[in-house]
């Protein structure tokens, strides 16, 4: 991997050189623990300035505020938003995308394509899309410019995918919700019609799953970031900005507003409406709509196992405990 | 996509014609806002009433009930279960299986094949089967007639899939159990040597993992379905027309009653039983059999974040208070 | 499948021989009541006795206290670790790796590797490694002596897996950390430069994901058993001989000890450490650090419906049940 100059980093990562020399090459960013001279190391916060200058790293990316007590560095590099410098810089040193890589010619703007991948005629391309390898893009499927979608994954028939969208490994978009219609004790399947309209700037996490909507589609909007393992229902729609953490379940035709924030294993119940603004504790259970922003938590607490059966059992009691302390 | 008559539909539909001409063609099913005057849609509660009356369509699906109060439609169809009659009418105008698809002379019945999955030659088929893209079928699978695999989904070998099932993308079935014994700190894996055995006319979500069992068959009832990202473990059985919903977890050798709904995200301890007709609230933990029939809960109350502090600490003390109160 | 004498198999499973023939043939280990005259029984507590000794089975594997107990049997093998014993049992009967294996000349040590499945030039083998159908193996991997990974698994770039390690279908190793920077309404991702290090002897499942780190590696140490559909974010250092069951999901930067059992469906938070030698109840809601070794558990009580929503309501009232206790 080749050098990049303090002066090239300061220039894409939103940042100006407080102290050093600005034609110095920088190999890598690393932790403190691992950095070599010729890395550059990130400082996020006061509790970290010992373990930085006690470091073998000589370059650091930091905040003016802490710029003066990073003694040991001989090139201090520093940002008003010092966490977005980190991540553009992480993204100056980023791998390419890995091989395996063939240029399909029947392709509009020729996007890469790994091998292994089935990608349908009828599948439109903007420019500088990358797909990796044992995929499958059912027909009419369209995928935005600067899109990646890495190994194994599943995008079925008529998903529109934005630009700039990041889908990760073993995600399944587009496949049918679970809807069914009761016929005595037989299932009858909806055959879900909607699709997944995905906007601009989202990003998905690794083997997550969002289904189709029955007759309209389900909606992620830009700017939405959504990690692993999250399952998204039929009809549900998530407002721009909003990020949803690890391992989340919502379940069919909820709404969740703007620049929520919901935490890893949170649970959503169907036709809910989750205002905008709303931060959601991470292993929540959400049974009701959140009208109004703000932080809201549904965890019982954590207890040794002995102190749990008898606080469980009192809890499981406790109509008759208010009944006892009013008398 | 051809047009299909209101004759055509009534007839497939279990419904019939309440007002209207039987001749015209129906382009599509479609949601109120989204429909245009050849489209149908589905008047499905009453609070739908204005919304039906002001979109573009002029034929709706609805109950007799409703019937009377939809004065803009010029042709309306009704049934007694109109939910049912919606789920055979997605059916109508459902895509065909997407392409990618070779015939493989090897085998009898000649099933459908997609590009890039892997068939044993010692798989057996039923008639009509259609195989998606990338998926992996190992040694001695067989696979009944009518039953639809979709895209990148394993199943491992030696296991039995009925008539008319459907597997979504992703879903790993038979995969290894999660059982070991102790040998001081290391584990040792027991080889799981049953297999899975999954009855006529369930349906599976994507990202869904079904174990095989230690010595007998991890056992799928018929009827049942099952959404996204569920876990079954080994020796976990299942009763005929369960639902369980997305997300959810079964561990090892739970056996699960008929007609039962779990709801999102349950999670259901090993070794125990849950009775015929029971309903679990989703995102609920049991841990304990269930011996009656009846909607069970285990959620504790959603608070904004201050007052959950309080009251979790609260919780946590419910044992001094009990004995306060009784003073 | 060829037979196998009890001679044999108390060689291969640290057993020995109570009573009977050693050089009776065994078909195949089996259930109580699928087995045959030629199969073995695993009889691990009393009360199996009786189901034990009504079974066709005539050789049974228990310990030397039941032994004097099972009087219908005629080979008793009996081992001071049964379970063990039945674990090494059940290889000893294992199905052979499955079909599709190419020889693949160009690398090292000669894999063995299923059709469909993409190996980088540059990863590299120990001995005897199997890698199943429609995987996909990026740039700079290394993988130990007779690790196996099973079908549609992907393993990004630069992850380094020991030896006898397992990977499940389904599964996804090194993708992105959820790691972004806020740009106003816009979420920068960090490309996360660290990697996975999977040690010797670990297991997963299938369906898993574990992100790569950061800057350093996500680590998962020797002899650790991982569940399906699990979820370990960036960071994560667990520790040696740890089990954690089906669904955990464990949130960025937190370390877990050595020997910890993490129950099915837990949550653990980001930036925690887990004691070595927890228990933690399947279900339960990590929320705080665990200094101490012991069993943990935070569960709602399982109620009937009706009754939930009383105790709920009274729970979410507790600061005031308590302050009117107190008059």
């Amino acid at each position: 991997m080749k050098k990049i100059s303090i002066n090239f980093i300061c220039k894409h990562t939103n940042s100006s050189l407080f102290k050093g020399d600005a034609k110095e090459q920088i190999s890598y960013v690393n932790s403190f623990s691992n950095a070599n001279a010729s890395d550059i190391v990130f400082v996020s916060k006061k509790n970290f300035i010992n373990e930085a200058n006690n470091s073998l790293s000589t370059t650091c990316l930091t905040s003016p505020q802490l710029a003066k007590d990073l003694s040991e560095f001989n090139n201090i590099i520093v940002s008003e938003n010092p966490y977005l410098s980190f991540a553009l810089l992480t993204n100056l040193f980023a791998k390419k995308f890995p091989k395996f890589i063939q240029n399909e010619n029947h392709f509009k703007d020729s996007p890469t394509i790994g091998e292994g991948s089935l990608v349908s005629d009828s599948v439109t391309f903007g420019k500088n899309v990358k797909i990796g390898c044992n995929c499958v893009i059912e027909d009419n499927v369209s995928i935005g410019s600067n899109s990646i979608i890495d190994n194994n994954v599943v995008i079925h028939h008529s998903v529109q995918i934005g630009n700039n969208v990041r889908i990760s490994s073993g995600s399944i978009i587009g496949s049918q919700g679970f809807g069914f219609a009761q016929d005595n004790e037989t299932w009858v399947q909806i055959n879900h019609l909607g699709s997944v309209v995905i906007n601009d700037n989202v990003c998905i996490g690794s083997n997550t799953s969002i289904d189709r909507g029955t007759l309209d589609s389900t909606v992620i909007g830009k700017n939405v970031i959504i990690d692993n393992l999250v399952h998204i229902a039929h009809n549900v729609k998530v407002g721009n900005s909003t990020a949803i953490a690890a391992k989340v379940g919502i379940a069919g035709s909820t709404t969740i507003g703007q620049r929520c924030m919901i935490g890893g294993m949170v649970g959503i119940f169907g036709h809910l409406s989750i205002s905008d603004d709303v931060i959601i504790t991470p292993k929540s259970n959400v049974y009701r709509s959140i009208k109004k922003p703000g932080r809201y938590a549904s965890l019982f607490p954590l207890l040794k196992f002995e102190g749990w059966k008898k606080i469980s059992l009192l809890v499981s009691k406790l109509d008759k405990m208010a009944k006892f302390s009013r008398k």
